[in-house]
């Protein structure tokens, strides 16, 4: 992993066999990072994703052992029991270009991945709501 | 729908049951929001997509009625014959990952939608594009 | 191809019948742009993709002649050899909500292509990796 910014947008390339989150929270914790937007592009193998069945309350997940295309990665950091926590969707390509993808539980970097991160000034923090069964974003009520 | 901003970024949490367009609306409203870049991840339900035939200057649209995986939202906020108008493509995922998507005409949120929004400080207007068919942005002509 | 911009970020119109790659490049040029973070929505025709074959050190490419929606773009702006350089992925969507997508060699704007784009204010360049067999960022190491 390498990154660099210009002041609040920071780029991060994350390399070959490294793990996708795993760097994230050693990014996020060595800059401060507690909130923010991120998205990128790459390539990604190993991937574990999860679909959420809302009337059982519980993610559906598979694993995806092959190398990928990472079409899209987007999601946001925020603030989870203390800890950074990146929520993160990902649109993966296969060799046949077909399009998948899911809630990213787990992936490892397959060639490189490029990311964009912008810093959100304010801490974000997640918490329970019961009717979704999910840790969602807390913001100011309106 | 709650909302958080630290000056030009914009954290929204949409929730479970609430209209996309109706509350990106109503979030664009409230905070006099005219032209902006708007990304997010979440899930979606009872989605209207459509796929525009050049050649007959016409949306072609189908409904999705199950829940979804929002692996990623995409597009713009400017202004239409005076209002806030959304232009938003997104990119679905099903309970099997499989991935589809369009031009997103209605959606609603099944189970907790998070928005990035970036505002962009000069008014940006679409006009129509006989060419086209559609009301394109009108920007400044280089 | 029209563009306006607030300071740092951009909103940039590419029209029909224009070259993805060459108006973006003409942009970056005119504008003196070094580096960045690219998004966008609209529509795309004639797509090159490709598939990187780490095995191999060597990408797959095909040609999609069809018209489709641009679900997402995504991607950033460095320099490679002295001369800016766009590396973006796409997830297209066909006439049936199908996805499909990979890294984009060529493409033509089928009715508009709305993009978004964020200055980076450091320069970032791509020196060839010869473990990945491409040219990666170069950022600075942690």
């Amino acid at each position: 992993m390498e990154y660099m910014n210009d002041g609040q947008n920071y780029i991060v390339r994350i390399d070959k066999d490294e793990n996708l989150f795993e760097k994230l929270i050693e990014f996020a914790k060595k800059e401060n990072l507690t909130s923010g937007h991120i998205s990128g592009i790459g390539a990604l193998k190993d991937v574990e994703l999860g679909f959420y069945h809302l009337d059982k309350l519980e993610y559906h997940k598979k694993k995806f052992t092959d190398d990928y295309e990472l079409l899209g990665l987007e999601g946001n950091l925020s603030h989870m029991d203390g800890e950074p926590f990146f929520h993160i969707h990902a649109t993966l390509g296969d060799s046949e270009f077909k399009a998948f993808g899911g809630h990213v539980f787990d992936a490892t970097v397959a060639v490189t991945c490029e990311v964009n991160f912008r810093v959100f000034d304010e801490l974000v923090e997640r918490k329970l709501n019961s009717c979704i069964g999910l840790k969602h974003l807390e913001l100011r009520r309106i």
